[in-house]
């Protein structure tokens, strides 16, 4: 199939020919999934195990749907109730996953590297990087980029406006790499104590002002407001704060191109990131997002898993 | 295939006729199974989700072999780990789970009406009510009354005690509402401070002395005491009271019909609602109702999500 | 088949005959899957639930998988969330399961006998013992005969040391009672404090001393600490004291024969019941264990289930 990699652990690592094979697979599946033939056979056989150290119905519900849409056995394990309570060491717990004959291991992990570290010790089964820490998402990235081609025909020359807790986001730092992969120009807004330093090293431009960044952008991506992260960290704004000078709201949405598309990886906190208006006005492709996550989960099980060995 | 609602929110809404359509069309499903073809072709490319933000095994596992046996694929989201927790709104929920392409959402939620305020807004997804709040739980009544006709030959006619915590049972008012539609006479009985004012507006005759509701009763259904919701209320008597006027025992079981049969929702408490001998006695049709049940909910996810597209 | 039992309880019941059909079966399965036929529709259309009252994600995701490979439809239930906690009895949950056209009930629970009580009650349904109490394991000790077997050619007259906290293992049990129904001389080794009285008449030799029950074996398996019941017991070593003289490390393996294989029920205590250079070393075999318990959950479910009924 000339796909070049075994495993994915990041966007950092993929080509432009990687994300464009990604990317024309994933639409040839949602091609599929509108001709309302919701069920292949691509994946007879194959087992994918969702291993999941951190909750995430709606990611872990996506690459289920995508794994049972190519008829493959999808298994779940959730961190509760699973031998990590016991003791067992990471690698132990992913050895045994794989001498059950998995063929993909999905995996998300509170720790940075988590997948990595895997990916280097299995022999048989891949792994998709389904968020680690603050690293990165490379799924949520694809879908990203799935849904701004669709919208704009192309992504070579837009400019994305990505606003929100820039450090500790593991999206936008896979949306970052993959677009400016891609040729896009890349601006990242938030409090200062919410962008991480050294990150206009990536090629980012960065602001503190949210109207600079979102002014004659293209697409705006608003990110989640992690509240149950928050701890006792009194550097970061307050939630009141923060809706005041960073939500996209009916005002700075302006300042964007008349044709701008807003995005958001979800779950919504309305009134925090995104005030209601924008979140369901008409230039909202959230849904559009969700819809196209399954199809590009699709093509990345398909591009690891291969097609259909039995007869 | 003439069914003329495209959610099932309550048995309220059904008339004669959509009862009679399903009851046939599980009867042809029973009849399947027991021939021991369990696996049909019917729903394959479907996805059905169980969205359950109460936790119900016996419901939940009987939609999703409904939904397997179909061939159809099956998701279980759970409100706890779901993005509810994450402060995500119902509808936002709801609309990514469509967008997902579900083809039926099953939904429980503690709150009456919350399935028909998804319905009302979700343009794709069948939307069928598991239990909401104290106001319906329409596949129970459904299976009930399959489970009436099977051992009756009919409904019309019949007088149909029901007994129990009637203000908080949402199987109460479900099976009202149908059992009535079907012509049966409708008898509640409990404890006055557990028989919501009005009811017999509804067209039930209601009682505070189990030994009238049960006289000459073709059929008996037991409502589970819900131990595990008691809280605080002193106006409500303790189980031990409870047990001692309201429970169904070999005693007042005489007084219904002798060929009377004896029902309950399950899960049961033996020695609360009804004693053991009466629960383990041949006049129980309580394993009957949860095979059936299997049945019925194949047909409302048949009758709503349609037949299998695929080529 | 000639397989003589409808449920599998224990070891203990099974004779070499069974023991024999059960491992020839497994290894044929496992001889399709490394194939790569991984999916068989041998028990398309059966109905295996996975009835859980104790976690464990490895032994459930074994026989999940082994289902799904064979086209069963699987169904996990597991305690927290189910009826139990509403007061059902375990027998009324049990028929309600049974009601709703399981074939087989794999059970897991932390009552020894709880397995067998339901087989005595149940007519329809089948039921496997995945673990109950201090009781029986019984797929568990298949398995270790399958790796035994596999990696030795024979079973009969090996030597074989089970190491660990006898008294409260039921993979000890079933493994002694296994291994001696093939032939095998068995001998157990532990603090006396874990060493329950009366195993000797079972046909076992006993030791103190790891050194003396190692010395010229063919077969050591260790046993997992069960860390999180270790509870106030002060009669029990501390780990420290555990490890220091019963964990099998680079020094003691030399006691055994220099082809000798080393076995762990898993998940492992890195460096307090196996040192990591024995658990990585060449001798180990405990992927192999996690592979062949898929291969032998299909043959217990096959045998049990029977075949595909369907036209």
């Amino acid at each position: 199939m000339g796909f070049a990699h075994k495993h994915i652990i990041g966007t950092q690592q993929l080509s432009k020919e990687d994300i464009e094979l990604i990317l024309e697979t994933a639409e040839s599946f949602k091609e599929i999934n509108l001709r309302d033939i919701k069920k292949v056979p691509t994946l007879r056989g194959k087992t994918i195990i969702n291993l999941f150290y951190e909750n995430s119905t709606r990611t872990r519900t996506s690459f289920e749907l995508a794994g049972k849409r190519m008829s493959a056995d999808t298994i779940n394990i959730s961190a509760s109730g699973s031998s990590v309570t016991k003791g067992e060491t990471l690698e132990d717990t992913a050895k045994n996953i794989e001498a059950m004959n998995a063929d993909v291991i999905v995996m998300r992990h509170s720790c940075s590297g988590a997948p990595d570290y895997l990916a280097k010790r299995l022999t048989r089964s891949a792994v998709i990087n389904a968020g680690d820490g603050a690293h990165e998402h490379p799924s949520q990235a694809l879908l990203d980029l799935m849904t701004i081609k669709e919208h704009k025909g192309r992504i070579e020359g837009l400019t994305v406006a990505i606003i929100g807790d820039i450090a500790r986001s593991r999206v936008a730092r896979s949306d970052l790499y993959a677009l400016k992969t891609m040729g896009a120009t890349v601006r990242l807004a938030g409090p200062a104590t919410m962008l991480p330093p050294g990150i206009d090293e990536l090629g980012a431009e960065v602001y503190t002002d949210i109207n600079e960044a979102i002014k004659d952008a293209d697409v705006v991506i608003m990110l989640r407001i992690q509240l149950e992260r928050e701890g006792g960290n009194t550097l970061i704004p307050t939630l009141r704060e923060y809706a005041q000078f960073f939500a996209l709201n009916t005002e700075n949405i302006k300042l964007a191109k008349p044709d701008a598309i807003v995005m958001h990886p979800g779950p919504l906190n309305r009134g925090v990131e995104i005030s209601s208006y924008v979140a369901d006005g008409g230039q909202n492709v959230i849904l559009d997002q969700v819809e196209n996550g399954v199809a590009v989960r699709m093509a990345l099980l398909y591009l690891l898993a291969g097609g259909n060995d039995e007869e």
